[in-house]
């Protein structure tokens, strides 16, 4: 190997610690990287579970002790793939050990969380991202282009949502394995923080910050049995979860998700509609943007449906020829490639920790508004 | 003609005065109803335009001042196709008279003028209902028969929007003929009587009753023109309007409406997601309606598009045949027959003006919410 | 009524007796006519149908025997809804009398019986026209507008198919009424002058003549009760049909037919491939175009679903307002609209039996090279 | 690495090079193989270009020239990924070495050479197969356990396109890297033998086998400068292809190719109808099956829109969650699976060298018909 390589340390094995795994084998194939990402280390929590990921993945060796990881001279790279609630603990240890960090989303399971977080990197100087992996998604990447070329002109409305359908049965447990985004301890917060989260980045991304917003959420099964206990116990996670936004650009935004929306499994959708032009994206149809310009001809004026797969579209020239998709993983391949480059040229890859905790701001306020049934302000910073 | 003829008053002879003339004409030729709808006289301002509405439809007569019509004797039904402003004292003199009314919606410009039409006609004990259209569209009404047969099971969320993108331009005057929409003393709201009203008696028709809601209005151009002073004059109207509700059964409401989003000329959709299915429609497409049933079996679940045609279909066995759209205006003309029916046959066609009048208590309770910035609980009765 | 009016008669109380009543009731009510139709006559082929639908639609007065109506003097026009195999000897019969003439598609069985037809009108000069009706949807008129502007450029394919499945059943008969489709005595063939004939008007219209063919026919169901006989007979027309031709200016053409399309009704489409763009129709969706333009900036390629309701949209301005669909009815007033229109000008309407004339030649060749199984040339003229 | 390596050999470093490349690297991340994919070496013709695949991909080692790659005795299969006129030679060599064999589509440029083949590796007994890879996108897949299971009945008919638009330009020129597809002489035919070979593997797997066509072929660009000579010569190849076929079933066909549709840039679309439900699949939306199934409660009966993205879809298992869609390369990571599995157990993994020679019929027959103008019978065996 001529390059550089580039040790990544993966800590977590499941669902998050296979996409990027993936990504990371992937990368050097497609894009031309100032260094090659190297599968150095995985963690898990027993020997078993980690060395049979190491073997699939072609990881060099594994961990079982995620501070052991951390501390390795051989890492560059710490990559938090847990659940939510160690978010905060791995990143102090792999700041503190200089480690570049590449943290799973959301950053923290709330704010005061991750302004801890925020302030470690930033004290550490060292390279960090949150894996907000639907930005770069060919077909977003370009609705962001368009929006900043000033395509959309003044922007009226923003719209998200992003609808599941996994936890309508109520013989679901709560908690434990593949389950903890059930359990508030655990999670933080229930569709708010795992799936709204994703809305919201993508959001102020496309269209700058939010000030003020009024939500409302529900429990639709208040017991569960938890997995950890055995016990049948009171749900206390968000279900479903909806507001009502102020963008500070004076657009109006409308934001739902929720896992009780029969028929649509992971339906995350956005809607601009600017003076000159609208926009819209699906995830079940990840490869299309939908486009309206107002701009164009009366008798020959519609929505257009842009298969985003042509060499000119973004990240696409890496890929195969016009008119074959890409799918959901190949978001992770471009995130890492956009951070390697940004490492190799001193550049920060958004969104960082501290972008990510603007969206943790936010999703704070919904909750609070939400409890509080009124209004609640975005906090700053 | 060997029916007995049911003689109708149309007042105004705008946009809505053609549609319903349309459908008084047409329902006869492909219902077979008890009475036969004459066209026995239309009414508007300048006898010039009644005159030539009168000729162009075929009315008998015409009148130019609406209490003369009225009061006639050959007159059965008054229409009211005016704008929000006269609905009240027209409403009121005619049942009066005695006669039905068929009112254009809203009913009235907000809950305290219902009131007093709802008070009227039931005194009255006079034929009345209002011109909701939309529940008359066969797919429309066929998702209201599959609501009704319980396929849904337990409803968790129910969502509707209704967007426009005609009043952009800020060189658009208010007011005046064709224009009335934007001007608050006339209309007395604006989208949310005028767009988002439909919303509502589709939603609470469909989902029932709603408690509670809290609600954001904008007004993206501040001043335009009145066409009537010939001033720049400020607009008090809601360009766009988006709430939260909490329906009686539990489920959650997201509702928007605007005339700012560009690429959309009419597109009122709604969804809802019950436990065992969900339902989608959109006005664009309106002869289609799209259904999610979790109980078909795995390999082959989807979402089914229901080309609305087959002879099967609410309304449809009397138009064409299977895979042959009908359009809009049909739906005035399912309303008509339904009314003569009902009528014949001594029964209240929904929605009456007491139906109407719910709609209007939530659309006052839209428009407090936004102006408090709190939410409000919506009036009963 | 202060216009002249203008006297039909129609014969063939049955579906399309239905679609052109309605036709001739509306077109005043939304078009500026120079004449005002009148229906003054209907025929069946008893006095209980006859009256029946006279009532029903408003007719004057009502035959039982076609020649008596062809012979009155108050009969401007002669309008014939019935079976195929009497088109021939009412359309002499009412050139002779001088009548106008208004035909049911296919203009006749075959083009020998259509060449006697063209002949008698055009020796009796007569206005004549053919109801095919989908010329005049709004969107399929803006194709036309769209080529004839030279958007297209060079064109290379031409598809277009229209399926159905309503006779996969082998239950059900063939003759008789309703069923008379399915006897080739009186139809004259299958798919091929029912459904074919619709594609190929249109394609002709669109993208001009058409030299050769090779086809080829299938009667899935070979035997079926005769309703007139009582008897299972041999079916003997074409269940289904497909033929590649080629144009005229050089372009590929592949259509197909057929009546054994599980999940369409009436499906018919086309698209048009040219150098620069590229158009889509579809009668399930037939308020929208597809349109594909190269030029566009290639960011933004795509297809664009026009919505075909704007007041620019052929025909438009005369209906509701953006957003609202008309449906399948509105191409028959719009053929009554513009053939009064012509009459007053002095002027023929396309398509003329001449016009059809043509697609019978095509159908000729298909059967002819579907029997032969070899590439047949269409006849001219 | 505990399992057993699995030696490739691959021969051509460009588009399909890549796409097998990724799919050996990846298989055994997602799936339980029995041996492991080992990239041994890849062959280009100079040494910059096999060093530079070999660096990027992870190769062991790299050759120049493919015999003696095909010697080499740490290879246990060869990969065939270079143009259509090297494939018998190939193949031929690597059947003497008792090499396991996949081979690029088309198996060859004719059936005379693809009859070599296939008797060169049953006389060598040698596992082979060939890459018609669209069989493994899991819709496809599903369609045809869909078909497997009898859901369909009775099958009347099966329709194939495959449409592409980037030959329009006559500054295109023909031959050399990148564009010996619009050179007759390496790749035997233009869109029939690339494209139209793809849509007759699917339905002979999906339908069965083909008794007779009938064809026409276009060029529509005449003359282009080859990239090989300089000079502007004729061009050979098919650039549109279009034939009517019957199938043994019973079925009729209908298939069409061009590189002139002006908007599609990799369309291929497959629909079947059966006595009891239809499929439709389209490669613009891989993920995506259509299916309309007659047996449906009238009422609710329509096209579904199945997301193939569940657990229980064929491979999906092994990817992500419901809703999360995976792409085009996809298919070959799938071929390579199933190949693998199928050499431990010691069976054939379809398409073989055998069954692409079926297509290969089809394709001499269409070419046969469109050069004689007559009906062609296909060659069996």
């Amino acid at each position: 190997m001529s390059k550089k390589p580039w040790n990544v340390g993966v800590i977590g094995c499941g669902f998050m610690g296979r996409a990027h795994s993936n990504a990371y084998r992937k990368a050097a194939n497609f894009f031309d990287l100032p260094m090659q990402p190297v599968l150095q280390a995985c963690c898990a929590r027993t020997a078993t579970d980690a060395a049979a990921f190491a073997e699939r993945w072609g990881y060099a060796s594994f961990e079982t002790d995620w501070r052991r990881l951390v501390e390795r001279k051989d890492i560059d790279a710490i990559d938090i793939c847990t659940p939510n609630d160690t978010h905060r603990e791995i990143a102090l240890a792999a700041a503190a050990a200089g480690k570049a960090i590449l943290c799973e989303k959301p950053l923290a399971r709330d704010a005061a969380e991750g302004a801890v977080m925020v302030e470690a990197v930033e004290r550490a100087k060292v390279a960090n991202t949150v894996w907000y992996n639907y930005r770069r998604i060919p077909a977003v990447t370009l609705a962001k282009q368009l929006i900043d070329q000033g395509r959309l002109g003044k922007v009226f409305h923003y719209r998200a949502q992003f609808l599941q359908d996994w936890t309508i049965s109520a013989e679901l447990p709560q908690g434990g394995t593949g389950l903890w985004r059930l359990d508030k301890a655990v999670a933080g917060s229930g569709v708010t923080g795992d799936l709204l989260a994703h809305c919201i980045d993508t959001a102020m991304w496309l269209n700058g910050g939010i000030d003020t917003v009024t939500a409302m959420t529900e429990t639709f099964v208040k017991e569960r049995k938890h997995n950890l206990t055995g016990k049948v116990e009171k749900v206390t996670i968000d279900d479903a979860c909806a507001f009502l936004a102020r963008f500070q650009n004076g657009s109006l935004g409308l934001f739902e998700s929720t896992r009780y929306a029969r028929g649509h499994k992971a339906l995350y959708t956005f809607e601009i509609n600017g003076e000159h032009a609208s926009i819209r994206w699906d995830l079940h149809d990840l490869h299309r943007l939908e486009w309206f310009d107002h701009k164009d001809e009366s008798v020959v004026r519609g929505w257009r449906s842009i298969h985003v797969t042509d060499r000119e579209m973004p990240y696409m020239s890496r890929w195969w020829v016009p008119g074959l998709q890409i799918g959901y993983e190949h978001s992770f391949v471009h995130q890492v490639a956009d951070f390697v480059d940004g490492l190799a040229a001193g550049k920060a890859t958004a969104p960082t920790f501290r972008d990510a905790q603007h969206t943790q701001h936010v999703c704070d306020a919904v909750l609070k508004s939400a409890g509080d049934r009124q209004w609640a302000t975005v906090k700053r910073g």
